[in-house]
C-alpha cells in the first residue's frame, strides 16, 4: 500500500479523517486536493474518478477505487492498533461510525457548512440554524454521556471511531457554532487526539 | 449467540435489516416490539435499552448492548458467507453501508416517513417531498449504475450491504412515492434477494 492515491477535499471533515489516518500511521500517499466548487473537482468527477460521486476516494495500485471515508479507514486500519481484533469490539467501533454518519454529520457538519460556505449561505435561515444547533447539542451530549465511562470510545485504546468523530467534533465550535463549553469529557478528548505521536491538522492542507 | 434479545422497531427498516438477516441466518432470538410513539418504547428507553436512543440495540447474553443497524449487521454476520474475508472485500461492502446511512436512508426513508407516519405529516410540504424525491432518485441511480456490473453490491455474493440497501429500497416505491419503473435493475436486486432461503418480509413483525 506504498502507492496510494488520495482524492481529498482539505476543508471537509470527512476527508480530514483519512488524511488523519494516514499521517498518524505514517503512510506516504501522494494527494490530489480538490476543493469544493473547484475545477480540480469538476474533472476528477468528469475523470470517473470519483464512482460514487463523493469525496474522499482512495484509489490503490491496482486501479480499485474505494469512496466512502468510514471504508477507506476500514481499508487502511487493518493490521494495525486503530482496529480492535473481535467482532465485538470491531462491532461497538462501527457503531459509533455509523452514528457519526447517520447522526452526527449530517447536522454538525451541515451546520458549519452552512456557516462556513458562502455558495450555501442563502439556505442558512435562523430556523434551520436553531434547528441544527439544538440537534447538535443533542448528539454532542450522547458523545459526551459515553466519554464518562472511557477515555476513548470504543474500549481503552483510540480506534476508527475516534478519528471518525474527531473529523467534525473538534471543529464544531469554531466552525459549526456549537456551544462546546457544555462538553469537557469531549475537549479533553480532543486534546488527546491532537497529542497522539503523528498528529496532523484540519489545517494542514487547507 | 443463542439467547439474543432484539429491541426493534416493526415498521421501520433499520429494524428490519436486522430481522431479515437473523431470518436468514435462522438464529433464534426473542423480539421486544417497540413501534414509533408506543409506551413500549417510551419504557425501552426509561429502561436505559436503548444507550443512543434508537432503534434497533441487540442485547447479548452477558449484558452488553449493541445499538446502529450496520454495526449489529458487522456483529452478527460474522463468520457467515454474508461477510466477505478481505479487508479490501470487507471495505467495499461497507463502503455501500456507509452511504445508506449517510446519503440513502436519510432521503429515501425520510420520505416515507413522512409519507406513512401521521404525526409527521405537518412536516410534508410540497416543496420538501419534491426536493426529496429529486434527491431519491439520485440515490436510487447510483445504486441502478452499480448493479450493472454485478448481481449484488458487493462481490459476486450477497453480502451485508445488499441487506442494509434493501431496508428501504424495496419499500421505495411504496412507502417513499419514488418512481421505480426508472431502476429496473433495482427490482430484479430485490426479487433475488425475496428469493433467498429463509426469507421474511418486512410485514411479517408489523
Amino acid at each position: 500500500m506504498t502507492d496510494l492515491a488520495l482524492y481529498s477535499m482539505p476543508s471537509s471533515g470527512n476527508s480530514y479523517k483519512v488524511r488523519l489516518l494516514l499521517a498518524l500511521l505514517e503512510h506516504p500517499y501522494r494527494h490530489i486536493p480538490c476543493e469544493a466548487n473547484s475545477p480540480a473537482l469538476a474533472q476528477a468527477k468528469a475523470d470517473g474518478h470519483l464512482p460514487l460521486g463523493k469525496l474522499p476516494a482512495l484509489h490503490l495500485p491496482d486501479g480499485t477505487i474505494l469512496s466512502e471515508s468510514g471504508a477507506i479507514l476500514w481499508y487502511l486500519g487493518q493490521g494495525t492498533p486503530w482496529v480492535p481484533e473481535t467482532p465485538l469490539a470491531q462491532a461497538q467501533m462501527l457503531a459509533w461510525m455509523f452514528f457519526e454518519q447517520n447522526r452526527h454529520e449530517p447536522v454538525i457538519a451541515v451546520r458549519a457548512s452552512l456557516n462556513c460556505y458562502p455558495h450555501l449561505a442563502d439556505q442558512a435561515t435562523p430556523e434551520v440554524m436553531a434547528r441544527l444547533a439544538d440537534e447538535g447539542h443533542a448528539i454532542l451530549s450522547v458523545m459526551e454521556n459515553a466519554l464518562a465511562h472511557s477515555p476513548w470510545f470504543a474500549g481503552d485504546a483510540p480506534t476508527l471511531a475516534d478519528i471518525a468523530l474527531y473529523g467534525y467534533t473538534h471543529t464544531a465550535g469554531s466552525r459549526g457554532g456549537f456551544d462546546m463549553v457544555r462538553f469537557p469529557r469531549l475537549a479533553a478528548w480532543c486534546a488527546r487526539i491532537a497529542a497522539l505521536p503523528g498528529y496532523r491538522g484540519l489545517d494542514a492542507d487547507a
